[in-house]
């Protein structure tokens, strides 16, 4: 029956008498092979296949296939202190400041933001980014905004705006594992450029400069670090341009933790030390407005010698109409988060965290065995294990697993960033979850710390 | 005086005596083309030159290439309706329900919402998503919901995961075109399948699956209809379906606006229907719930014969986390606002956008020269144009540039959806405005029909 109706009308189904589908709708119609009359059947497929694609399969998130892949549990007599995730928000100690809340409730009450925005952002609110973020060294307009589906998205756009499959991009080591995942599934190449713990984290320039060749799109210039927390000098960055100018190599600066540094140093928006080097600097509300979850990201073009010119202008806004923008609640409320957020509460965020930074490095250097590294900024500090004290490990990602089995307390190791024998502390939780890590920390580290042959004295001291 | 620093430490800046940069970070340090002692230099660039990546190039946005290139301005004696934007919240006459913005206020206020949720979403956003559309016939859970950037995004994330550049996808004439500009950016060819305005925009099944081959990753099914306000029969859906079952190829339903359909037609959710077809349905919060500013959209994934199995969740999950999901704050509001929309919210919608149809088809169905289709749901409708009977004008481009020029109502040409000699109008307009529009589109025919030969009889009428 179904066979003559196929070869009658094709196109027809039959239901059964009470109006049900009829099953024969549930089995492949492909009998024997044939292609039961129908005619121009060219290259059909024989039976169901659908496998994802190869930018998925390039899609790779070491984080993720690290931390997924650690099958430890946290032990069960002590509670479970996470300082893996680079989100304040989490232990609710820092909120963020009502105004924030509040702008967004006065933008959904307006009832103007319902609607589609243009696919880079409300003019107005790439206005008021603009003029946030303006200065005499480093002009901006609206049209030099781009407001996107959080930093992430940002850096997404900036590549795939800057690069072609086949190309590469220099991104730090250690880095934000974004880069290389984005990078990657779109067929760019990453060449990894080294930052130096004992100077502070600073870039090996002349490492740096050895990487660029004709293929290089874009340089990767992360300031304030994740994981490191490190904030460059003037001078430093000078440098960096320098390279940049001579290598004639445009910088994505990710300055998702501009301004978040501690009192004792200050933070330059790379873009205001050149104006040569055409530069994407890739921020958001996320860190500094302690909102991650709104994503709310932009992009500002800086671009005084014209050399992005209009193509990458364009180019910018072709992509960005592919998903349209960022939330247009957040995107009205922009306004006001940037001119009422009061001074107190950044400052306020920034003491927390330089007084977590003390603690939890005062605490970590007097252990035997690990080498943290003092932060001046962001939210994070990095931790070198000496592992040939612990040698009952075997790296960074065994050592930190081993540390949530027994003390419950989870840090990620900087395998993740392609820097392994470190680990990363998140130093947004709490003052006394922070004294808690650390003491557990230190317990795990007695327990397991081994004296080295010909360093007797040491383990004596 | 800046080679001789070069030569000793090319990494070091000289500032002059008062700190401010020396003039030589401004210029490209590339002596005569020498590289200036420094020892790796492959393949450095000789000077600037940054070049769009071929993505950005291949991403055309047609809508915007043809709106943008209208060089007409509005008759300055006639005030502007726009009936070209799928907004229906531009004129202010269909607001959202108060509950859905009271849902985004309660989401604020308990401060739950303001971190990073896991990149698909939040388990329990995605457990309300499942279960308002789960049923009987295609049950859905949580792991069958990833939550996306609009129903943009969800359309991306599926073409991403399921098609190779090289591969094709057949995609609806007239259809919407972000089905193409995604497409074509990533290297997925398309391939046009027709719509029969002579059979209520249904599918011409055989040239469909004429076009399928073996390199066809899945047909893109939109239902209801942009730009058409098409809705297909259950037994046309069924056909659908038929025929994907026999090529083995999956479904990506766009059911954006599922659910809007007037009251004398019934809306088949596509996943409902097949219990072997593997089926990403999109959707999200845009239309229904007037709110596309607010950027949430959805991937149901139906896949009962475990043929897209766990390497397409996988790959969907993976390619979710490049830039980390939707605006927190709408998906903590989700909740209610699928529970607590009153049904009379969706009601008034619809009965609005029922009368506006009727209402427009009537009007313009009078007029010599033009050919409304009746749309069944959505919002919009569709004109065919008797070019022969304009003969002033070359095409829908021009036809529709000139009722801007003469009478200040732009509607968007369906070249814009691969589909000449038609227009489409948005109903969301307030009636008046509808009337209006209607009225003068009247008058601009009037004075543009000319007779053909052989068919005075007809203009005698
Ligand atoms: C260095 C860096 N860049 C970018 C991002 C992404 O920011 P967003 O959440 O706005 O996408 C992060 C988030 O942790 C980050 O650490
Ligand atoms: C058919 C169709 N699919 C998808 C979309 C995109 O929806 P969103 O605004 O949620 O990205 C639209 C928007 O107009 C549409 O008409």
């Amino acid at each position: 029956m179904w066979k003559a109706s196929l070869v009658m009308d094709p196109y027809m189904i039959h239901t059964n008498g009470d109006g049900n589908l009829s099953p024969v709708l549930d089995v492949h119609v492909n009998i024997n092979g044939k292609s039961s009359g129908l005619g121009k059947m060219k290259g059909r497929k024989a039976r169901w296949s659908v496998k994802p694609s190869d930018m998925s399969d390039k899609t790779f998130n070491p984080i993720r296939a690290i931390v997924d892949s650690m099958k430890v549990k946290p032990n069960p007599n002590k509670a479970m202190i996470s300082l893996s995730i680079g989100d304040p928000t989490v232990f609710g100690n820092l909120p963020t400041d009502p105004e924030v809340t509040q702008a967004m409730k006065d933008a959904l009450d307006s009832g103007k933001y319902n609607g589609y925005a243009p696919s880079i952002g409300y003019l107005s609110s790439r206005e008021e980014v603009a003029s946030y973020f303006h200065c005499p060294e480093a002009p901006l307009e609206a049209k030099d905004v781009i407001l996107t589906s959080g930093c992430s998205q940002a850096i997404e756009l900036c590549l795939a705006v800057l690069a072609n499959p086949g190309q590469n991009i220099l991104i730090p080591r250690p880095g934000f594992s974004l880069y290389k995942t984005l990078a990657e599934s779109m067929g760019i190449e990453v060449k990894l450029y080294n930052l130096l713990p004992e100077k502070s984290w600073e870039i090996d320039l002349k490492q740096l400069e050895s990487l660029i060749d004709e293929k290089t799109a874009c340089v990767i210039v992360n300031n304030p670090s994740n994981p490191c927390g490190s904030v460059f000098s003037k001078s430093h960055l000078q440098k960096i341009l320098a390279v940049a100018a001579r290598q004639c190599v445009p910088i994505l600066a990710d300055e998702i933790y501009g301004d978040m540094v501690f009192s004792d140093c200050k933070y330059e928006p790379l873009a205001t030390l050149s104006t040569n080097v055409p530069i994407l600097s890739c921020g958001g509300l996320a860190k500094r407005w302690l909102v991650p979850g709104w994503r709310l990201g932009w992009i500002l073009i800086h671009d005084r010698r014209d050399i992005f010119g209009n193509e990458i202008r364009d180019g910018l806004v072709k992509l960005s109409q592919r998903i349209l923008g960022p939330c247009t609640i957040v995107q009205g409320a922009l306004k006001s988060i940037l001119r009422r957020t009061p001074q107190e509460f950044y400052h306020n965020t920034l003491s927390f965290l330089k007084s977590n930074a003390d603690l939890c490095y005062g605490a970590l250097a007097a252990i035997p065995g690990l080498q943290p590294v003092r932060p001046s900024g962001a939210m994070y500090l990095m931790v070198g294990i000496e592992m040939e004290h612990f040698p009952e490990f075997e790296n960074d990602v065994e050592f930190t697993e081993r540390l949530v089995a027994e003390q419950s307390v989870h840090c990620l190791p900087a395998t993740c960033f392609e820097y392994p024998n470190f680990f990363r502390v998140v130093i947004t939780v709490p003052e006394v979850m922070m004294l808690e890590a650390c003491s557990r920390i230190q317990e795990f580290c007695e327990q397991h710390y081994h004296c080295t042959e010909g360093s007797q004295e040491e383990c004596d001291k």
